[in-house]
């Protein structure tokens, strides 16, 4: 049996498997490996709240709101093992990665709506309960698309005169695979190509675990959306040569003042665009708002990952394998922060589904009903 | 015979061959290949200029200093070949790499000098005046090295009280395989490991060629200089968390109004260190400043190398062989632009075997005799 053939999205006549989806007949998660990406397409299937907790903490899902989903399809796999397990469920699946506030969310979500519910019932809602989120992000995320290519729309009018495309700089992986489908700054991308804006998008290969050039590229491709890859250092140079238009990132935690705390680097692109008057707009879902956090730089937990990462870099040998090379001399120290925080001076807006607002603390509380 | 017998460099009881060597009883101009570190320590002979013109372009030697030296030994043994060559000499090391201006500073010199020497001498002419460039070079980067220690060492007064350790953040690899020796931004480092500051250098790896990576880190082990590699995403999270105290980089062609051409992401950093007040220092030959130039951004030449370079990571696998493997799905369109201009209002000031300078023309125009 063939797990690819579980749950299709059809786009522009190809067919890609949706990050995660649920398989009804086996009662199985499946989830795209995206360690594999882009050198094989493995389903793998998550039997286990292990299997979630392993999934999540090796990076075979990654991506903010994919996360969140994950981790309740997680709550549901440890109910259906032992429906007492709530509370040791949510704190296992919380221990994973302490960047993205989207694994709290929703694990806040099942506490909130299963604890009050009879523990003999709490798996088949627990399950109810993780296919709303999965439904809801898929919903959430083609409408935040829906409001960029809005932003979009403009800026080609703007430039359409005097350019032949309309340019995106985007970092790391913000689309299809680091939620369940359509992504987050790439949803727009993807809308704005339905609607015929000519795009062209610039990838950071987003070093170092490389998800710019294994992730977005591969994305990108199967959508036959025009791109070029571009190493780290590059945006600040193709900002001051005119060749940017907009750059389009997502966000793993968002202050309730703006402050955007996203994939390490991003910073440094917001500083490039800034000065040179180029829109950097965060693309996310009002669950990666953490209402809660008023200080980025004191109150986020910024991961800090293994030294090996940077020591050494995986791709495919001439043979066809994944490889991992050494890049540096044995025993070179090495250091590596996941994230960093772009101040909301920096931000020209966040596109979330409920429209978009200005990074500041009054467009935010504006998001809440 | 083992070349690296041949003009040994200590440093702490440490022995380093220097990058360019020029070996008497062989007539021959011995170089570190430096495609091959940090796994082989290799050293090269230069025969004719059509060697020289290849180890130029390949980057077996890189770095402004040392392009400028080795064209001039190609100079050399091209009329060691052919005592009328000297003109198609030039013509054909001009053409080896645009960017860096040190290779048309040291070619000029070629012609100044030799154009009215009789052919007859031009040769051993050529030799007496590689030579003198080499020592030069050794000179003017200790100079340098010595003018950037005041700074440094003033810095560490102010910092003393409250750290344990003085901070830089270094791009690229302006070092002793930049030069012949010592280096720039690198020779300052050394000359303040020598008067005992406690340094530490943040060593961005340099994507896409590693740089950073495979010889700023092989250079600071062998001198046994503290250390840590990161990805060139991190800079500016390192800067915002109060972890640099100060930027220290190269340049491979400086304008007369003092904007910087330097190695691509030069700028993201500048970007950085001026959004939380870093001092950010650029050390450079006075042969690395063009008067000619104006307007960096017009008449600067900015290499565009193969994009195989960002499609794949070339290092060492398992076996100890270098491999190559590839980043990014087959046929990913990719763009690489070598460097990258910093704009002077970024540049807290020049640091030049002639004096610390603002990145003014006025401070420019001050270091001419």
């Amino acid at each position: 049996m063939s797990a690819l053939s579980e749950s299709p999205v059809v786009i522009d006549q190809v067919t890609v498997p949706r990050s995660l989806c649920y398989d009804r007949s086996l009662d199985t998660v499946w989830i795209i490996n995206q360690t594999q990406l882009p050198y094989a397409l493995e389903q793998v299937p998550l039997k286990s709240l292990e299997d979630c907790c392993h999934a999540i903490r090796s990076m075979q899902v990654r991506g903010a709101p994919l996360i969140g989903v994950t981790a309740a399809y997680g709550v549901y796999l440890a109910l259906r093992e032992d429906c007492c397990a709530l509370e040791a469920a949510i704190n296992e699946l919380s221990k994973t990665r302490p960047t993205a506030v989207n694994l709290s969310w929703a694990l806040q979500r099942c506490r909130n709506e299963l604890s009050t519910v009879i523990t003999e019932e709490r798996a088949e809602q627990a399950l109810a309960l993780a296919q709303r989120l999965e439904a809801e992000d898929i919903a959430v995320c083609a409408g935040i698309g829906d409001q960029g290519l809005r932003l979009l729309e403009g800026l080609w009018q703007s430039r359409a005169e005097s350019q032949e495309r309309l340019n995106i700089l985007t970092h790391c992986n913000a689309g299809a695979l680091a939620a369940v489908d359509w992504g987050t700054a790439l949803a727009v991308v993807y809308k704005a190509a339905a609607a015929e804006l000519p795009v062209h998008v610039w990838v950071d290969e987003t070093r170092p675990r490389n998800q710019g050039a294994a992730l977005t590229c591969w994305e990108l491709a199967q959508r036959k959306i025009p791109h070029t890859l571009i190493v780290d250092n590059v945006g600040g140079h193709l900002m001051q040569r005119g060749q940017v238009d907009v750059c389009l990132v997502g966000s793993d935690r968002t202050t309730r003042r703006g402050d955007v705390c996203n994939k390490i680097g991003t910073y440094l692109k917001a500083l490039a665009a800034h000065d040179n008057d180029i829109p950097f707009y965060v693309a996310l879902p009002v669950s990666s708002i953490d209402f809660a956090c008023m200080d980025a730089h004191n109150d986020i937990p910024i991961e800090e990952r293994s030294g090996s990462e940077v020591l050494t870099a995986t791709g495919r040998n001439a043979a066809g394998e994944l490889q991992q090379i050494s890049l540096a001399p044995e025993a070179t120290p090495a250091s590596n922060y996941g994230f960093d925080i772009t101040p909301a001076r920096l931000v020209t807006g966040l596109i979330t589904e409920k429209g978009v607002v200005s990074a500041t603390e009054s467009g935010i509380a504006s998001l809440i009903d």
